[in-house]
């Protein structure tokens, strides 16, 4: 494919700075550059870089104007440069229809242009709205209900009675609804708490490969509208999080806890039960919230156990000079020492 | 379904006080109490919380006997809870039947009132007691032995030469039995050590989803009866754990482990090689425990490195104000100097 | 299986010391010698309580030569163990053939003597190499390649457009080929950033149960020639990683690292965006690498964050000593503030 910069401008609302003329033959990335090709310039560094490149097109904000190469000027630079990925890289299209080779229970609705590969399984009473596409291996539970457009990868479970909103993408291998994690323990060993609810998937949610999402003990588990998690994401019972989270790989929620809308966090963060985050919060990396934690809206937090940002650092500091500290302390130890001994040999009574 | 408070009362063998002809319509939880339904009260803080709301009936410990609520008495009323929520929420039955959509080997051996779903794979020489359910995708490999009442939900992968004993609940995609991680340094890589073991999993053990159990390099990998793991949990090879042990979701156990008879375990736990773990051992969300290392029975541990829970509640204590102890010990330090001046002025000899 | 000392030791091309005629029934470890078994002394503590077991055959290194048992002397004794575990535990033989209730696309083509169990989907344009096995429940993309004795166990997923070199092992439920976790924020919420690269697993790789490998932005996310990762190891979108490194489970690298060759990673390491990492890097189980760190050849690191072996080992030595330091820092200023007392006592003047 070979687009002019005019066009390509013209498709993410951009204005041409330089040849609107000159043809453009694909897309890269930072790492990348080539000649011929089109990327975007994050910051100062980014496009000091490119411009040292053989890159002929740079999309970047209005703030720059002056370069050897031409430029579309837009408000996000990486948001045009998505836009244009998947114009350069277009979706491959499936052809709609039901496998043969599938399993589709007599009591289950199948929408409209709806695509199901050989190996999916849709139980007793499972609705799949318009447009879905379920690839091979993908098991639906009585009772789901799955909106339209959207999009299961192979070897996706859902569980009896969950529901998927629209446009709801789950990558391979995800299991939605096995049951929370809740036993009592008893004098002959730990007996069962029955997990009887459910999870609620809202529009536009996007699951990495692997993610678990348990039922509700009662009611629902909940992941809001546009939240996106990673892969390995945990999510227990009884957890409700908002709109527009972004969770990254290998995070585990404990039960009951309460997520914001926009929160961000990090890989590898671990949430323990009934932990409540407040909207627009950020968690780093590897931090640990202890159970029952409240983390006000807007706060950062990181570290084990997560303390806000400030904090945070200036104690981690601290503690990798631990040894450092302690030999001060030792030399300080010392010096006292001295000036007792001084005060001593001036005459001075002893120190009881 | 309605049910009267005698009823339920008589189901879990406990005494009410107040109307025992009273209705009750559902079963909810602290978080969503509702009028015409019942639940259980955990401790005297709930009990305050359910008094003031709507709820019709509260399970509670005979200590509790006056209320405005309709109670039933028993010793545990957690427990009484998860029955009457089975009561009130029969497990779904599934018909049983073996689908002609399934791979069922020659040699392999299928007991009394099976369930086996479309897409499933059992092979060559494996045994299937009664009364089982494999749900869709389920792979049951070579000479694998599933005891009676075992329940697989879809996707999970049991290799060749397993063993899964009866009443387990493996949710799904775990995998049972994948090779063991062991390799031997070369000067042109890597050389696989051959996995040639098993996996044992005795009775009424639950696996939650996407758990990963290796089998042994040689012998068996060990799930003693009742174990209940939560999902994503790692146990590699030649692992073996005791009866009646909990862990939480994410935690990993790595080679050769030994842990004891109903420990508990947080999440995200990690566990390095030949680790040993008595009996009644609580192990910390979070906390890392070194290659090796001896954890004595009846002990709680956390952090990182794990260590007994006064210890590490004083020295976490202590890291968390190591700022503060360095601004203290620089202000000690400064006083030291003035001191030693003061002295100087005096007309003591300077400390050498 | 019986075999002569002489013959394991001609297998394995080893010197008998002793009586090479001995036969052997079995094949042990350490930890379960017996009579008429082989084994390997890994070392002098291994070698002196196998010396007191019943075992009757042990391969050691040239340097022991004096024993109990029959020996046989190799340079490397594990791998020589290794090659012996394979000879008496040979690997189990499929039948090789296309299974009629696999689901094989009409523009994709098979090698020789590939097996195709039930179940299996091959997509559009996929390719599989000669003497492949696909177990059930397979997954192969459109356009996915797959070399000449790859082994793929059940459920694996390839998602379109990957590509897998020779002899590849890959275990149940891994995911290769997911989308990258990559949005861009904007006022309605994440944007998707299209992931329209690939990942390319190069020959002799093996990895684990539960692995999720996310396809490059754009470009290809690399694994390189005989790389081993464990269960339920996560690698980000645009990540390479060189020859021969191993991996243990749950560790998750983020996006764009580069990881190099001979590079050992323990267990639940947490690497972030960008790092890289240098050749023969060894890297602690539960360490921590922030965004963009920078780990030199052949260093040692460990700790949160990740810092080399001789510092990180000082560090958190004072830190489990931070109680202990602050009450002697407590002690010190009790005794500077008695030398303050005794200096007014004496008629020097106060301290401002």
């Amino acid at each position: 494919m070979s687009k002019s910069v005019q066009e390509l401008a013209t498709y993410v609302g951009g204005k041409v700075i330089g040849d609107a003329n000159l043809r453009i033959d694909g897309i890269t990335n930072l790492e990348a550059p080539q000649p011929g090709f089109i990327t975007f310039a994050q910051d100062p560094k980014s496009f000091q870089k490119l411009e040292a490149s053989s890159i002929a097109c740079l999309i970047v904000t209005p703030e720059i104007s002056q370069s050897s190469k031409t430029l579309i000027q837009v408000a996000s630079p990486k948001l045009a440069w998505a836009k244009l990925l998947r114009l350069f890289f277009p979706v491959p299209q499936l052809h709609p229809s039901v496998s043969d080779k599938a399993f589709v229970a007599k009591t289950a609705k199948i929408g409209k242009e709806v695509t199901i590969e050989p190996f999916v399984t849709v139980s007793d009473g499972a609705v799949i709205g318009d447009h879905c596409i379920l690839r091979s291996h993908v098991f639906v539970g009585e009772n789901v209900v799955i909106g339209d457009n959207a999009f299961l990868h192979p070897n996706v479970v859902i569980y009896r009675d969950c529901s998927i909103g629209k446009r709801v993408i789950i990558h391979a291998g995800t299991v939605i609804g096995a049951d929370g994690f809740g036993y009592v323990a008893t004098a002959q060993g730990q007996e069962k708490v029955p997990q009887v609810g459910n999870v609620i998937i809202e529009e536009d949610v996007e699951l990495g490969a692997s993610v678990t999402i348990d039922r509700a003990t009662i009611g629902s588990t909940k992941i809001g509208k546009g939240c996106k998690l990673d892969n390995l994401v945990q999510v227990a019972h009884n957890v409700e999080i908002g709109m527009h989270t972004v969770i990254s790989a290998q995070t585990g929620i404990s039960g009951s806890c309460r997520i914001g809308n926009y929160v961000t966090m990090g890989g590898k963060v671990g949430v323990g039960d009934h932990v409540e985050i407040g909207d627009w919060v950020m968690v780093g990396a590897g931090a640990g919230l202890p159970t029952g934690k409240k983390i006000p809206a807007r706060q950062i937090v990181f570290g084990q156990p997560a303390r806000p940002y400030q904090e945070a650092r200036k104690q981690i500091g601290a503690q990798l000079r631990a040894a450092e500290t302690y030999e001060e302390l030792k030399a300080l130890r010392k010096k006292v020492t001295a000036l007792e001994g001084r005060m001593q040999e001036s005459g001075l009574e002893p120190l009881k």
